[in-house]
């Protein structure tokens, strides 16, 4: 029986590791349980899977009698076999490193631990032969295409829904309204990542992520439209063969994987792709011009260093402003591409200086989306060159 | 170096191997060279390549100073690492056995070696730990998706073309002509293949290969149509999941990955998957009424025993006489039908009892062809019951 920690089990990602987990009750044990804001669900939770250890966000008395502690702690306890990072933000980054620290095998579900810390944690995992496994589809999918292969991949294909938006006009992306933009057509996640989703700004991080899961170049790492979600992505090596993943849109086949893994285990609760109904799979190309959010993140990627972690802090502000209906929905970008312009980035930054850009990013980001809520002209300043230009393009047509 | 057998040195595989073999000069060494009756581009073949040891089926003066040997002797010669089985028909059925016992690694890209006594290939490899890896397209498609992976497959999905006449009404089926059907859209291959590929009797012992290659049960391989021939064949697992490969249509790749493996080279002459010019894949369920021949050899691969190198050796018959314009191109499939039906087979047969088997089938498919060349009324007897019925269906359509 595998020993569980799971951290972040209240959000929707958690939710479906438990879903997992439920449908294997002997294989699993859940031994630590953290979840957010929802005690209710928490408390359920808790009653459900009897943790030994748990922990909420908000103090509370559940009248259960398992240890309460904080999450680091947790998730180096050594009772613990495997620590399900499925928390979001920057909260997971702390127990990601202790898990690490502790030489845990790591579920991780928590994009932006390797987007603002990939060089960081990918050392530290390195030297305390930690090992990081992922649970998103696209990175489960590359990761599932690797196995058994000598050679590092040529090249990675990461593939993109496109989002609800991706056949409007620039006219009609600025209309976009809150209530559209959090129903996505494909998956079931929870806001933030939805919001992510629309604008792509999630495939840029997940790009990042994939760099440094996978150590390849962000050079190598190309996106493509495949607005049916079968193909979770692909993986081209040197001899120019390509290997797939496919499956149906649901999350719990890739949890289901990295908890199952090097097993794999039939789940009746998994629906299996069916054939006779798949008469074609379809790609396009991406459109940075109308997905600017992309090209900030692909080139935040590229320039490394603290620009990732501001990156993310920024569409983090910028997202919740635009779920508060104080900024349009393309004024994300605008947000995103001010702060980061305003960056001096650090290059391989400690963990404090990585902070520290963080917080710097959020109150740029606070104090700036007044001016930058509407078309922004050509400044002087540049950085990447070709995104502000690209973007001015963008936002000019 | 990789000291290398190549038997079937003049077909069109073999001379592709060579191809494969000139781009990577530092990694193989050609050890031994058996050709068919092409014997000009043997003996250049012997100049370029100056082979140890050499074997040509017609005996022949070339002149030059290696080793004149049985192909058998040159597939268990001692010196050799790899032997690549590049040979058509039964021929490399004893060579493949000599080198199997003699512990070498084989490619192998004769069909028939399996399909005839894919039993006793997996029995003798298993005994004296021989490996065999395909070099097929999709078998080698197969073999790319399991690796790294723990568990068996839970359903294999061969791709297939459909070949030249997959729209084709059974009416204009039925006037197919030898020069139609020898051009196929996608894949440079020799002539038998090819008109077995018109026909899907091609996938159909691709299934039979797959099966034994793979330890996966017949019913468990489902053939899906797919003219782009991008995808080269798909797994799918316990859990769900689906592997596939992707690559251009050249044999080239996957006679490299048989060579190279477990490593895999940058070959510039082998172009890559263009993803900016892929806008879908597409496919779409097997129609078997309209190809018997695909359902005769999925039958006769359920069935077992003799049934498949009796369905091999009717086909090299009757494929032989449409080639001579004696029968139709739907022909084809009644003679083999008729031949199948005729048969008594016999389980877990010996090589010999395989041998009679091909023999006696080449002589009632000889027999028989002049009776069967016309639409077949049902018959009282049955093979596969469902299969008959199936085909008078279609006959009668």
């Amino acid at each position: 029986m595998k020993k569980i920690a799971l951290l972040g089990s209240t959000g929707s990602v958690g939710q479906q590791v438990l879903d997992v987990i439920r449908a294997f009750p002997e294989e699993f044990e859940v031994t630590g349980l953290a979840g957010g804001k929802n005690l209710e669900l928490l408390k359920r939770q808790i009653t459900e899977f009897q943790p030994k250890i748990f922990y909420s966000l908000v103090r509370h008395d559940f009248g259960y009698e398992g240890q309460f502690i904080p999450m680091e702690e947790m998730a180096s306890c050594p009772e613990i076999d495997l620590v399900v990072v499925a928390t979001s933000g920057k909260a997971g980054l702390s127990s990601t490193l202790a898990a690490i620290k502790a030489g845990k095998t790591i579920t991780l579900a928590n994009k932006e631990v390797l987007v603002m810390a990939g060089e960081i944690i990918k050392k530290e995992a390195d030297s305390h032969k930690s090992r990081i496994l992922p649970i998103d589809s696209e990175h489960s999918a590359i990761w599932q295409c690797l196995a058994g292969e000598e050679a590092k991949p040529q090249r990675l294909l990461l593939t993109a829904s496109g989002g609800p938006f991706y056949k409007y006009s620039p006219p009609q992306l600025e209309e976009v309204t809150v209530e559209q933009a959090l129903c996505h057509p494909m998956w079931r996640m929870g806001r933030k990542i939805t919001i992510d989703s629309a604008t792509l700004m999630n495939k840029g991080l997940e790009a990042i992520e994939a760099h440094w899961l996978f150590s390849v170049p962000m050079e190598s790492i190309e996106i493509l439209i495949h607005s049916q979600c079968i193909v979770h992505s692909m993986v081209e090596f040197a001899d120019g063969s390509v290997k797939a993943q496919l499956g149906v849109t649901d999350m719990r086949l890739p949890i289901q994987y990295a908890l199952s893994y090097p097993q794999r285990w039939p789940n009746s609760e998994l629906p299996h792709l069916d054939w006779h109904k798949i008469q074609y799979l379809n790609f396009e190309p991406v459109d940075y011009g109308r997905f600017p959010c992309l090209k900030l993140a692909l080139d935040a990627g590229r320039l490394g260093g603290t620009y990732p972690a501001v990156l993310c802090a920024a569409d983090e502000v910028a997202v919740e402003l635009f779920l508060d209906h104080r900024i349009s929905f393309t004024d994300i970008a605008r947000v995103v591409q001010k702060v980061l312009e305003e960056h001096k980035g650090i290059d391989r930054p400690s963990l404090e200086q990585i902070m520290a850009a963080d917080a710097w990013a959020r109150e740029c980001a606070g104090n700036f989306y007044r001016i930058v809520a509407r078309p922004v002209s050509s400044g002087s300043f540049e950085w990447g060159g070709e995104t502000t230009k690209e973007l001015d393009k963008a936002f000019s047509d």
